[in-house]
């Protein structure tokens, strides 16, 4: 720690994981699609090793998962985490993170690491925020300070922090904008990518272009095309899992997912829960990154076999069944529901690290299991199981 | 979990460790005396294993170790932990714990644990509580509800609990009370000593006896003899580091240690900091226990072998070395000061977890080495070595 010289972003070779491609792009290698649906199973070979994909990816956004260390998340399983750029420039700041050796050597995370644009967030700003053509003028939620977000600074900031992959600076708007406003944003974030391209070096991280467009098949398509003209490492889907019902989400993605390169990894910004995450995987999508996890988790709400626990509930008091006992996570294997819900309202910070250890359990075992399913040719079998489990509404814990 | 039927607050057998005593009474073997100074190296058998002496146990107030589950405290090396009868009768109840088995399986530790008797919590609680002879009246702080603990509940609530080692209900006076006040409590105390024996279960936990007397030696020598004409398993002093200057402590432990019986484990509540632990060890005391290294980590003050470390402070924000160089914990072979101090800021769970880690390890390892001192018989070069780094002032950390 802190004595290596070796490149800032890249850990020192010794600590490096599976090594399949120099430092640089990633590449995508397809190795099944499922027999009845669209779902893909591959890989994705990256300077910090490969990703069995389809893949989920924990969220964390200052520089930790929230409530799990690195050997949580390494003993968890996690392929890879997503930082997140608006939270990190402003706190640490990347010139910190950048002087540190970069953001892997930072948090002390050797596995692959993917950071969004910053976009996202700050079109969640509401009024502080100003967007023209130049870029986003917003001010911290911190301070206050203003600052300006730009492709080209966007680029800049991740390629310090050093992630295998970095997004495109898009904008995402809202679900319910008028058709003129969609049209012009999309044409807008198409130029903004010409941007972050010119702006970025091919040496270091991967960029990932974004398609937008709403609930709208002709926008989507079009602007999927646009995009995916520029020949990058990988493509994602943005603008869904923002308030439209998860059935319109899961057509929406449905019909966008195909209009994607089959070679190249196709990334669902922002999804999901475990319905979403089968739904999209049918679709042919092969990453999805969401805070629902660790956040439901932090909240008391727990996702097992048999449908959502609120492990507060004075139900649980004294239930000395494991949480979900068909779940092998370090959580269920040694605690009683009783003590989780004792923890929680007594608020031990044991209980929100037991309980995000579970939930992001249950997203990634989930994922293997789908990746399992794909391999097999029975991912429908698997699909209708987990649409049956959490069919709308979702299983509640009244 | 929650299946078996074994005797409630004993793990099923296959989960005990290691087994020199039937459950029942610990049994205290004295294996060496320093050359040159007091110090004990001995054992204390437990129905839950063998603990090493002189030794450092963690506290768990409410049903954990605040900020580490026992995954945690079990790759740390904690050999027992303790429970806080005050804290755990309010919440969940000694009902419910008791009805999940005691308080082992409910927080799923297999190792050692003692409770202590609640006295000197609900004293603490100032003008809500009212001592008579039967015992104390007291409110609780968490909805204001009236309780009576006295020896008989406290015994109770402790055997329910199920603890290795239970602790007899005394008063704690403040350290500055009138003499007359002093003799009448610890007259008291002894009394209630003998109803604390007269409402014990032998077949179930051990009941150590309290000497109290402040920073009186004739008040502690006469209630040394009082509380040691009661045979028991184990003896521990109290009111010690209860704002005292720590020579003062150091002086009045010193005297009253060799008070208490040589062929039984000594105690000494509540205590302390590195350089408390190596100047009572080397009075005789073999048991200690102190909410210090895990409330300060919270509060962002880390113990190094260079000093005290504020890990918030701004002169950390670049500082890519370890918090401290010579330890093997966790966190100081995985993470940078400046990480810990940009998680500490950030207000990111993770903090808590990792300077938890630290504190414990640096107080754990301390008391692995002064057991390899003692047995080597250089223990007074360690005591030198600790009061050297925390001679007072301590190292401050500007």
């Amino acid at each position: 720690m802190g004595t290596s010289t070796s490149t800032p972003g890249l850990p020192p070779p010794e600590l490096r994981g599976d090594q399949r491609v120099a430092p640089g792009l990633v590449r995508y290698e397809l190795l099944h699609v499922d027999a009845t649906t669209g779902a893909r199973r591959g890989r994705l070979h990256t300077p910090h090793g490969t990703i069995e994909t389809p893949v989920f990816m924990p969220v964390g956004t200052v520089g930790s998962v929230k409530a799990c260390a690195p050997d949580d998340l390494e003993r968890l399983g996690a392929q890879i985490i997503l930082g997140n750029t608006y939270h990190l420039m402003l706190r640490p700041t990347e010139a910190l993170i950048g002087a540190m050796g970069g953001l892997h050597r930072f948090i002390s995370w050797n596995r692959p690491m993917l950071t969004d644009s910053g976009g996202f967030q700050v079109f969640s700003l509401g009024p502080t925020r100003k967007i023209t053509e130049e870029g986003v003028a917003f001010a911290s939620h911190l301070d206050g300070k203003k600052h300006l977000l730009t492709p080209e600074r966007s680029i800049e900031i991740q390629e310090v922090l050093g992630a295998d992959v970095i997004m495109a600076f898009d904008e995402c708007p809202p679900a319910d904008s008028a058709r003129p406003y969609f049209e012009a944003s999309l044409a807008r974030t198409t130029r903004w990518l010409e941007r972050c391209v010119k702006a970025w070096n091919r040496q270091r991280s991967s960029l990932f272009g974004i398609v937008q467009g709403g609930l709208h098949p002709d926008l989507r398509k079009a602007h999927a095309e646009a995009i995916c003209a520029i020949d990058l490492p990988g493509y994602a889907l943005g603008g869904f899992s923002v308030g439209e019902a998860p059935p319109a989400m899961h057509e929406g993605v449905a019909f966008s997912a195909p209009l994607l390169p089959k070679d190249k990894p196709r990334y669902l910004m922002g999804v999901g829960t475990p319905l979403d995450l089968v739904n999209c995987v049918g679709s042919g999508i092969d990453m999805f990154d969401c805070v629902l996890p660790t956040r439901t988790a932090r909240n008391a709400l727990l996702y097992t076999s048999q449908g959502k626990v609120v492990i507060k509930n004075a139900r649980y008091a004294r239930d000395e069944g494991p949480l979900d006992p068909a779940c092998s996570c370090y959580t269920c294997r040694n605690f009683s529901r009783a003590y989780l819900r004792h923890l929680f309202v007594a608020e031990e910070l044991v209980a929100l690290r037991l309980n995000t250890i579970h939930n992001l359990h249950h997203w990634l075992t989930l994922m293997q299991r789908v990746r399992e399913a794909i391999e097999a040719d029975r991912f429908a079998a698997l699909q209708k199981e987990v649409r049956d489990l959490w069919r709308t509404p979702e299983k509640e814990d009244a």
